[in-house]
Formats: C-alpha cells, sequence, structure tokens
C-alpha cells in the first residue's frame, strides 16, 4: 500500500466538514482505497462482480434444498441478466462476468467464459474433492481473470459464485483453516431444515475425518473439501492483489476463499473489503479471522456476488463525499 | 398497511431466482414497501432528505466538541450543496430540503425554509428547553413538511438533523422515554473526550432532575429535554405516516424523535425505516424499542440524515430485484 497516498487522504478526511471520523468505515475504505490506487481521491467508476461456478459431488448427500441441476439454471440465468446479482450490478453501474471453472453442463450459455477444469467436484464425503494438479489449475483459472480484470480497466471488483452444494465445502473449508468446531460454522445454506441441518455437519465431519486436510497447507484444504469455484476465487484474489485491484468479497463462500488466500499470501488481505455479513454463521467466524467489517447487516444468504455488489454504492458514496465535501476552512472556521 | 398487497409482494418475492428468504431484510423491506403504497412492486424514484435544524442552549455547559456556531455554517453548507448529505443525495438521486425550525441564524441563507420557532433552546441544565406551545408548534412544523413533501410527489423521505448539542437532547429524551441509565446511553457525539464525556452524562442527569419530565408524554419530553429540530422531527414522522409516505430515519437524534412519534401514534412505526447503526449507544437502545433493524453498521456519527440517505441506493437495489429478476418458473423449475 502506498503510505504516503494514505497520510494524505486521512488528511483530506479530517479536514471535510464533518466531525472527526465522523464518517467511521466510509473514511477507513477511503484511505485504504487511497493507499491501493496511490489517488487521495480513488476513481471507481469501472466495476464489475465476477461469478466463479462449480458444482459440487458432494450433493448426492443431501446437504441442499435444491438439486445439482439448479447451478447450470443459474449459470443460463445470470447470462440472461436475470438473477439478483444482475439487477444490482445494473442499478449500481457494474458488468457482471459469469465464469464457467468446474459445473457439470455441458453446453455453455452464451456470455459465460469456459474455463472449466472439471465437471463438479467428487463427494467429497468418499474422497477428496479433486486432485491437487485440479485446485491449482483452478487457482490459475482465477490468477489470470484478475489480471485479464485488471487489463479491462475495472476500478473495483466483487468477488462472487455459484454452486449447488458449496456452503458444505465453505464449511468444511472453514473448520479446517480457522479450526473452529463444525457445529458453530455450519448453517441451512439454501434454507434446508433442522434435520438436514445436523445431517449436512455430519458430512461435513466425515468429510473432514475421511479426507484430512493438512490446515497449514490451503491449498490442500482445497483440493480434499474445497470446490472448483472456490479454488478460482482465492486464486482470483491472490492475483487482483497483486495487480492492485480493490475486491469485495461476498458472502461465506467467497470469504472462504479470502481466508485461504490470505494464509497463501498474507499481504492480499490490504486490498480486501468486506460488504455484508450473510446468515451463514461461519461468515461471522471467518471475517473476524480475516480482520474485516461487513458495512451491511441485511441477513442475506444468496451468494452470486450480490451482497458485494450492493455495496458498490457505499463505495461511491464515500468517493463522491471526499470528492464533493467542503472542508471547514472554505466554511472560515 | 394494505395487507393484500404484502401478501401478493411476499408471494412476487418467494417466486424469484433465489432461495425462500435468500435476500433477508430486503425482502422485508420490499413487503413492507408493498404495504405503505399497496404495490407488488413500487416505485421509489423520487427521493428526498428533509434535514431539520435547531441550536442548543445546553451547549453552553460544554457538551460539544464544536461550538454552537457550527450549526449556522452548516446551513449555509447544506444550501451550498457541499456536506456529505448533500454529496451523498446528490450520488443517490434524492432532493436535500434544509429547514431552519431553531437555529439562531438571523440572517438565512437562500434554499433554507424558514420555519424557525425560536433562535436555539434554552439551557436544559436550568429549566425546560422550551415551552409547551413551541414545541407543539414545532410539531406542527413537521406535520406541515410531511404534508408538503408528500404533495410534491416524494415517494421515499429521509429525516436528518443538524444541531451542535443535540446529542444531549436526544440522549436525555431516550433515557426518559425508554428508562434506561444514562451511562448506557451518553455518548461522545462530534468526538468529545474522557473527561467531557463524564460531564456530559451529569449535565444530562441534571438536566433530567430539574426538569422531571413525564415519560407517559413525550410532547413534555421533548419540551423539557429536546429540541425544536427533534420535535419537528417527531411531528414529520407523525405526518409522513398519515401520509403514507415511507421514511428512513437516521442516526440517534432522528432515532429519539421516532420514538417520541411511535409513543404518540404507535401505527407510525409502519412507515419507518432504519438506515444505520451509529457509534452512539443510545442508538442501538431506541432501535430495539422500536423494534428496527439497520442494514448498515458502517460506525457513522454524523446525523444530517447522511445515514439514511446511504441507505438509499439499497432500497433501489432491492426494488430493482423485485422488478427484473425471473421467476424459477421462468427456469423451466
Amino acid at each position: 500500500l502506498n503510505a504516503e497516498a494514505m497520510v494524505e487522504a486521512q488528511k483530506h478526511v479530517d479536514n471535510l466538514t464533518k466531525p472527526l471520523g465522523a464518517l467511521g468505515r466510509l473514511e477507513e475504505t477511503l484511505v485504504r482505497l487511497a493507499g491501493i490506487t496511490g489517488k487521495v481521491v480513488p476513481s471507481i467508476d469501472r466495476k464489475a462482480v465476477v461469478v466463479f461456478c462449480g458444482d459440487h459431488g458432494v450433493t448426492e448427500e443431501g446437504v441442499s434444498a435444491y438439486p445439482p441441476e439448479v447451478t447450470g439454471l443459474m449459470i443460463r440465468n445470470f447470462c440472461d441478466g436475470k438473477a439478483a446479482v444482475n439487477a444490482f450490478a445494473r442499478r449500481f453501474g457494474a458488468e457482471v462476468r459469469v465464469v464457467d471453472v468446474g459445473s457439470r453442463l455441458t453446453e455453455l450459455p452464451a456470455g459465460t467464459l469456459d474455463r472449466k477444469v472439471r465437471a463438479g467436484t467428487a463427494n467429497m464425503a468418499k474422497g477428496p474433492a479433486m486432485r491437487r494438479e485440479e485446485a491449482v489449475q483452478a487457482i490459475r483459472v482465477g490468477l489470470e481473470l484478475a489480471l485479464e480484470t485488471k487489463e479491462k480497466g475495472f476500478q473495483l471488483v466483487a468477488v462472487g459464485e455459484m454452486g449447488i452444494g458449496n456452503t458444505t465445502a465453505a464449511t468444511a473449508v472453514s473448520a479446517s483453516l480457522t479450526g473452529t468446531p463444525i457445529e458453530e460454522l455450519v448453517g441451512r445454506g439454501t434454507g434446508i431444515n433442522d434435520v438436514s441441518l445436523k445431517m449436512k455437519g455430519e458430512v461435513i465431519r466425515h468429510s473432514l475425518d475421511v479426507n484430512r486436510p493438512d490446515p497449514s497447507d490451503p491449498v490442500d484444504v482445497l483440493t480434499k473439501v474445497g470446490g472448483l469455484e472456490l479454488a478460482a476465487m482465492t486464486g482470483f484474489i491472490l492475483g487482483a492483489a497483486a495487480e492492485r485491484l480493490p475486491m469485495v468479497i461476498d458472502g461465506v463462500i467467497s470469504t472462504a476463499s479470502a481466508l485461504a488466500a490470505i494464509r497463501l499470501a498474507p499481504g492480499s488481505r490490504d486490498y480486501l473489503f468486506a460488504s455484508h455479513l450473510s446468515e451463514e454463521p461461519a461468515h461471522r467466524v471467518l471475517l473476524e479471522k480475516l480482520g474485516l467489517h461487513p458495512l451491511i447487516h441485511a441477513g442475506m444468504r444468496l451468494g452470486e456476488g450480490s451482497g458485494a455488489v450492493l455495496c458498490f454504492p457505499l463505495f461511491d458514496g464515500a468517493v463522491a463525499a471526499a470528492r464533493e465535501m467542503a472542508t471547514f476552512a472554505d466554511l472560515g472556521l
């Protein structure tokens, strides 16, 4: 981060016509954006949300309220511009990029970026979700997309995902990386009932027992109990940080990928912003580990990057304040 | 509220391509907006923020980090379009209306609505802040402005304020109306130090002892330990509810006014939406009493309606989702 720009940005924010610190986390956001971009008042007009999609073999254990085919249907829906993330992105001036890194779809709808590593993971309750080379390949997909996103001129990017079964994978990754008991992490995902919730916890426990991922090796964790879209998001976060591109993470799945990224390269945390606090219990635990504070508390649990895109206007508001407010000196004080 | 429209709105939201309830409080917002407007997908394009301004005699006790003259300077700043609320309002498509209901300014800048009831309150540490007739007159100012705002065609309105010293008044009102101990409510306002914070608590305690407001009579509370802008906001909230105009409240001061309004007319709560959770400890207590859940947690403590306007795009996002998302039937599910 550019320390000089951060000092200048803090000075600028402190001179604006408001009590010191009165814009709270918006001020922290501005100062960190200055550190990333090197500009006291950054330009974040060009925004994108990248939605990484993948299927999960663990769905055969009955961990989701929806059948796995919904992953493919939603990929189509994103391309048709008809999902929540599309509505938010249109409203808030962001482009939606849909990346198939591991769905079971054989024919991709126009508009999907085809970066498929394999057609869904294996059932992690029976063995590793994928091979290590596949996880590495998915990470590379993310890295390359980050570079591409930067080259296209985007200035602020949201990270999202779609994959029926992926809260199960994300929770397993979270349990492994943080050492938190599964019962404190497991949530209802798309909306399962009490019986399924209990079973989901057992599937996660069993998957960790069967695979014994090494918590000190995030790639091993992503390989054994993760997912293709999770690994790709980890790569994307690493790549965007390397490209000095500020990123907004979404719910529990992208945040699990972010923790894996930060374990691989702690410095990438500087480029990450939390957006919302989801209903999934693991999300709060992950955000605490990352030391990030979500601006929106709306009890959402949708994924797709929807919460991250919903946060874009708050960033725009902060930048508008930094650009347009008078200083106390202007008022003669 | 229109119960039929709410049922229809819930049905519509449940059919959209997302897990049931996955948009969390955005869904509750949509359903309540349907109840208010009678429309399954409401139109909220025309937005305004009404900023009520007043001065406080209690500033002579040294309860604020800023001199009372800042109230007048900020009124000018609002009219010049140079405060945080202006920057947010421009970005998010809202009109700013500045209402002087009780500042000490003798000449008002062009653009201010002159509805002055008196030039600042008296020092509540020495006696009542105003006379009951004055509080009633300020409430009437708010009622009339609500009617005017509705007649101008605004569809969603934020309530804000400016008045050096008014967290002291709002905290006294909160202590009286909720019966919560002062030490659990008092905060740093514009940013006072520990010594001043302790003294501010004592000034509030003393003001309540001297004036003994009747908690069962909100007008008495506003008269004795409130403020002109607080009373006007109470009137505005009552008036907007009567006009079926959805309102977004801001920080601790507008929320104290809202609690007074709800005590006078419990039904007005249906038209109120929380926006953000401020740093002032009393804010959380007041929101709990109102049963409202703020969408933004940014540690802001600025007032002006800034947090409420910052919430406007989240409402717009919710409406965009309701209007533009496909249903599962569209996907063939």
